[in-house]
């Protein structure tokens, strides 16, 4: 299984050498700059128009050369501007909701350019704080009119809907992959998943692993972000750094399923330097993968055929010591 | 809106003058006068073999036109006995995975005796207790099998998967409704769907209102059954007891999508009366649809139309206030 | 018993008539000027030195008899701001454990000036994000004796210290009631107790009526925000729109260990208009003391005494029924 | 740090050669022996009466003598028995309080029949199932009642509170460690703490490293429980097999105080072959001690000292790796 970490590039635009939450933004330029500081990392995610416009592509592709990163992704900034206050996709407002679909099209234009063949798309506004603030079926019909929109304008792009139960909003529509999985079953278009964020799928009760089964059952695996969090909100640290079990398990799902792309970080430290954080986070995932090298797959797959719990433990605990 | 009130059987089978989960098991006949001898209660769930099989039908039947009791559905027993240990679709033996078929479509040939339209299928053994103890694929793939085959056979019944995230295994493989739909839609099969636990929606996070329309949306909700819980357990309490609101706007959309059918009853308790548990659900019910007749839902959708949060609380707010 | 409505004066440091999350902050005069138009607000929290300093007593106090507003309680500003970024109390460095103390003083004079008699004390830096990162021990200690020579310093105000099991951090050391209540009992200063907020003892999955009981138990209940969440995180949405039978076993706790002093508001909206959402708050307040005037106490304390779960649902339910 | 790993006997109260949760209970002989079987366990709790009364103290120490096994704990069974139905220690019936300090009191003299110098006092029945259900400060007060009655009658034994959130009621009273301590405390009694069951921090949200922290200050850590959850239910699987860095910290953490005593078992197996189960265990926890042996405490020490997760991280990873 090849190693390919990428990054959001979201993830430097903090200060690398003061306190994560508590300095300013940094220029495109500088999140770039730090990005390529990361060892191992080779590709870079991107938000449009947050990060890059169809003006500024060629400027940022020469930054992109000189780093040399990668374009992962273009991901619409559908979140935290005023126009989406009450929704992006499924804004009460025509006019906000055809704003949001515009803004989805851009990213496919954008993402053509740098030859990138994916999408992150992050309803993160679209929701509802408060029963009976909604109706639910107008959310529904909304997110698959703009989706499909999105998505038969850029039919050569995989669409991976980023799913999530929570934050900014107390409720997300989308907020599982199966419904994720639904939403691109039900348009029947082969360019809508899901991007699989490890820490939204923790967020929702899912196993990852069997999330990533799940997925690519249905063609239905775009992305992959990683991090880590405790289970009942979005914490973003460091990969590995938590959910130990969880993120083999996971390394491996990917592995059955031949999903042989990018890992993409998603991290978000708050009183760490970024760079640092992002550099354990890879020398995590690389001491996971060499652990993975010692697993037993025949002995695991024999166990998993008999759902024998004892042996599957004796398996996976055994690449914790040395032989 | 009609008010139809079932109960599965099951919610009877300890004794409601000892203390719940102390004394022995009451005998089918004694359930069945337990039930009836809650007002309003008019239908049952029965489980089958547990509670009849095709040699007990006609006594059953007997029983239950003495009780003035409808049968609403005919749910396969699929948990519990030994026989299920490894799981039941999804069990690593074949035998145990066609035992598992049988069931269901022996429950579906008593439904038809009993003029009954629903099946709870509730695959409580068919998931995982540890990381790297299942297969995923195979789980999928062996749900998805059986389901059709049951649901081929019993193409006059509606098939509803009772999806729940856990317990009695740690995780439950069919966990949200989004899952069930899923499953649904990819089997390409109109009379499999959900079974909506609004409790099991509770324990996936989900707003049970939103589920409703989900499934609605897809047209797979094929049953409700209420109870409560404290959200991170399948509490199985007095309904109304703890999500007061939530269960207020769960009426009020089943009354949305035009949901007019069986409402059941689907509650443990362990310490309480089980006939006085559900006579107060059934009182608390009540009361709650009492309340919404005094919803303004002219005022309500407006403020929906508009995600206007401080107005949608304003009105639902006022359903407490005496006029 | 009386109803004392106040809120944290940080409440209204968005525009009320912009979206909240979105805009810049309001100066301390406009924040008073938003609070003294919410109907039946009389007091608030200040935080020093944030809201208020020794040099701008004066001022703020001009401001608040203008607009008819009392001081509820001074809180030191031990979050966000820079130097607390690897903790306050609890920082490794001493001169920052030192400025920690020191703020808790100042808020202490700054209390005597406005003639407030309590402090909200919020440790909301002191904690931890990672496995392995801290020293539990030497957390707890300089915990300890920080607030000691706050409370020392301040033995005529009472300082409850606000539990709250994460956000900002992952952990937060003090984050529950018992915690808190344990911290001032081995001071053995009887001036140290707990500000109850009841989001986050929902937060910490404590029912809050129970925490109202424990802590009046050991005399350190010393104060009360009020909001709502979905239980995971601080989402500080409108007061009774989540936990509709928690708040109103709250209220009725207060009631019973004689609490007769201010309920603050502590809510956060992102997109609402925050006098309209304080005023809902204080609405849906209202609301529920008129209910809880319907609740048959004889009949509730007869039902507890014999811990009659039937019963006491069937008194509380019947507060929701007119007469 | 001496290793001596005990189990409750509870543990083997199903059979070992067919599934867990479906089967007779085994005599008291043969969990005994089953317990034997279990390489590495050199102690067992016992349970009083339900395991061994006044009467048969020499025929179970007869048995213990054969299995080599020691009397680590004797534990009061106040839980289960229809006379707890409506609680033990917080019964409304006084004569069942009376009737559960007596069981208290038995279970010191078997201790001491035993050389046992530790009681495990799970008060399991007490607590409530529905808002407005109970009394709060009855409950203190009755179970501060009993329990003083308890230790004052066992002033040589350490009596460990096992706090528990909830299961089998919605809600228990002595939820946290932090209300175990406060409890012990409060009472002025040096031998009342907390007995700390990994799984039962979890499901509290504790980090268990931090609880054997704040119970060491409060010198209030009488005994150690081990097995595994999900979080948000008592799952009591395979110790290690979910959360892998909270165990190591909290054997570590163990380290730290000093506690150099028993560390018990108290795993449910469902579906597996317990004594596997309690051995896979046993195997988990060695191979995590020999994985702490590679920690570089100075180091550690020095990271914590400066609140460095970057550094924490880095050392805590490098255990994973051969040198």
């Amino acid at each position: 299984m090849e190693r390919k970490f990428s990054s959001g590039l979201w993830v430097f635009a903090n200060s690398i050498d003061k306190y994560g939450g508590y300095t300013e933004s940094l220029s495109v330029k500088d999140q770039i700059k730090a990005a390529s500081s990361v060892k191992g990392l080779k590709g870079v995610e991107l938000i449009a128009p947050l990060h890059v416009n169809l003006d500024t592509v060629a400027e940022v592709r020469a930054m992109l050369e000189d780093a040399d990163l990668e374009v992962v992704a273009v991901n619409p900034y559908l979140w935290t501007e005023p126009i989406w206050q009450r929704g992006a996709l499924t804004s009460p407002d025509p006019k906000v909701r055809q704003a949001a679909v515009s803004t989805g099209k851009r990213a496919v234009d954008i993402a053509r350019l740098f030859g990138a063949k994916k999408m992150c798309l992050w309803p993160g506004e679209d929701g509802w704080d408060y029963h009976f603030q909604a109706d639910y079926s107008f959310l529904w019909e909304a997110t698959a009119d703009g989706v499909r929109q999105i998505a038969e304008y850029g039919d050569d792009i995989q669409i991976g809907i980023e799913f999530k139960m929570k934050e900014p909003r107390t409720h997300m529509l989308v907020g599982t992959a199966a419904k994720a999985a639904l939403l691109g079953v039900e348009l029947g278009l082969p360019n809508v998943g899901a991007y699989l964020d490890f820490g939204h799928a923790l967020m929702a009760n899912e196993n990852p692993a069997e999330t990533v089964s799940l997925l690519a059952r249905h063609n239905r695996l775009v992305g992959v972000h990683v991090n880590d969090n405790y289970g009942a909100g979005d914490d973003d640290v460091i990969v590995g750094s938590v959910h130990f079990w969880a993120i083999l398990e996971f390394l491996y799902a990917l592995e059955c399923v031949g999903y042989d792309d990018w890992i993409s970080l998603d991290i978000v430290p708050t009183r760490e330097n970024i760079v640092e954080a992002c550099q354990q986070s890879i020398t995590n995932l690389n001491n996971y993968y060499r652990l993975l090298e010692k697993l037993d797959r025949q002995a695991l797959q024999k166990a998993q055929s008999e759902m024998d719990a004892i042996q599957a433990q004796a398996i996976v605990q055994a690449m914790l010591i040395q032989a």
